[in-house]
């Protein structure tokens, strides 16, 4: 079978405790199917790595990276030790741009057994697509008047063309795959009077391009008052980096955990690797205690999977997780699923159900 | 008594149909306590106004505004028949910064008879304190390129020192009259790496001088989460300007509907009235079907009479509310709530518990 390069990058925090159950489940599904994964396992992008070399990454870490076919990232940063916006615009951020990883993929779905905060959730299943490279995430702007009354802080949203249509374009392609054919797209026209109007009129224009999908605009405000009042409403929710790293939290929430949301962080050409890890961060608060969700983790393995064309596979694996979260009693569901298993314990059973 | 002098401006959708319940719970509040309310109502600020006169407001709209003692108001925009970011621009969000009503207050309390959407939401009780003059909302920006593949289109965030400072101090005030003390700082500086540094900076620093009041930060994706998973955690939660706006949604939502939520566009200092409307919107959608939630724009009023300093009056009339809501059944309570009632039955009902 094939053989596929991935670099592994655990990173900090639970990032380091949830790395080994992904990989456990990616190798059960690559001994069950016909795939070999080649790994290489990679000790920066942390606060250890900060501490002995001052940076986050090696200066050649494009070129060490670009030849893999996939990377798989557990987590980073940890504000006691260094203030996030270092760590995470010294490595993760930066890979996201570096690599054109402008897709960013999350699926919110509501999986037998983690119980939702909701007393009547419905049947939540789909999917956010935020733009990954631009927008409200920007390096550009600056302080005034440092440390005077008049002291003035800029920075500014940009929103690119080429950037604002190609992540609008996979978000109505991918609409087209759902169940009721249904794009919703975050906006905020009514407040961020120049980029947002913007985003609204690519919107329309792409919009007659796909007749075949039902479009919907709603402001960021009252779309996440939606995602808590009828979250089973939607299919594929677009959104601006920014609006999309709300949603994707929010989303997941709702369905019970942000401890189970996998996140993919998608090239969708040839050209760089894509990069896939939970939507939880590094969570010092509960670090050392083995007791992370490691789902989160295992379903970044299973899209990664998807994304290299191992389509069985992928399928394996998702049946697993959901087996295994289905069947689980209080003993195996970590405790941010309302139980008292550990870490080790939900991730072996995920593997073994591979 | 006193005549306190209240610009009334009714706007548009459904801002003109929750108004006169609004106004009649006002009048039986004034009846039965020692103080008068001199009205004008003006027609502007609504999509009427605009299409007769090509602007939102008269030239004079600051001299004729400025003499009164508060200014109560509907809801303003219809997309269907203007683009949001006109007929907001041009009345609503002019006002606001025109009349440095820099703090915007806006209750979240899960008040009885009303049913939430989360199976359990223990005591939601908190206040959120939005920054409402400058942040994400600003005026400043372009397009370049235009019409072509390069487009490119920048929006800028602005923080002011005097600005940040302000909004903190009235929120660490505040949070020391609650019930735990507790202040919460959205954040989201490991995203948005140049003005949101600069808020925690000032949020640690102003800590310093409020020893009694417990500070925690969170990032604005996560903070959404723990509002569904956990609200009752929450006292006092201060915002910038986009992110209190988000939340200031979904925290109503999750203690059941944002059609009762009230909100305070305040100027503390005395050169210019305040500002109070319902949280809701105009609502185009079910306009002119007399189902609109009345509580918002009633319980704005009893922000208003406080804000006046007719304390007993709006003590009188926010139980006036809590009890009717407490005590109403299906036939009362509007659609939102899951009844059956209508807008001008809840508020007579409102109106005759005062
Ligand atoms: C209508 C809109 C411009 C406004 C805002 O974003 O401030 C509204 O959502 C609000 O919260 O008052
Ligand atoms: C860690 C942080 C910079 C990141 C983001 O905001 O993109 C995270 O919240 C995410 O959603 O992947």
């Amino acid at each position: 079978g094939k053989t596929y390069k991935i670099a592994v990058i655990p990173g900090d925090g639970i990032g380091q405790e949830v790395m080994p159950c992904g990989l456990k489940s990616l190798h059960a599904a690559s001994a069950r199917f016909n795939f070999n994964l080649a790994i290489t396992t990679f000790d920066f992008a942390s606060c250890d790595y900060y501490d002995k070399h001052g940076k986050m990454m090696p200066d050649d870490w494009v070129e060490l990276l670009t030849p893999f076919d996939a990377i798989y990232f557990g987590a980073v940063g940890d504000p006691a030790r260094h203030p996030d916006h270092i760590t995470l615009w010294g490595s993760l951020l930066q890979m996201r741009r570096q690599f054109d990883q402008y897709v960013n993929l999350r699926p919110c779905r509501l999986v037998k057994g983690v119980p939702s905060p909701l007393a009547d959730p419905g049947e939540i299943d789909f999917w956010i697509v935020r733009e990954n490279t631009e927008g409200e995430y920007s390096e550009i702007g600056g302080k005034i008047f440092e440390g005077t009354e008049r002291e003035t802080v800029i920075q500014e949203t940009v929103m690119t063309r080429i950037g604002v249509d190609r992540i609008l374009k996979y978000a109505f392609e991918l609409a087209k795959t759902t169940r009721r054919k249904r794009l919703t797209s975050a906006t905020k026209s009514n407040g961020i009077k120049i980029t947002m109007p913007y985003w609204d009129d690519r919107f329309k224009l792409m919009s007659k391009s796909y007749p075949e999908v039902t479009t919907e605009q709603f402001h960021i405000d009252i779309l996440t008052a939606h995602f808590v009042a009828k979250p089973s409403h939607f299919d594929v929710v677009v959104g601006s980096n920014l609006h999309g790293d709300i949603l994707s939290d929010l989303g997941p929430a709702v369905t019970g955990t942000i401890g189970i949301a996998p996140s993919g962080n998608i090239h969708p050409e040839a050209k760089f690797p894509s990069l896939f890890e939970p939507v939880h961060g590094s969570a010092p608060d509960i670090m050392g205690k083995g007791i992370a969700n490691p789902v989160g983790m295992i379903w970044a393995g299973q899209m990664m999977l998807l994304h290299l064309g191992e389509k069985q596979a992928a399928e394996a694996m998702m049946k697993a997780i959901d087996r295994v979260l289905g069947e689980a009693d209080q003993s195996v569901l970590t405790p941010d699923m309302k139980g008292k298993g550990t870490t080790q314990k939900l991730g072996d059973a995920i593997a073994e159900a591979i």
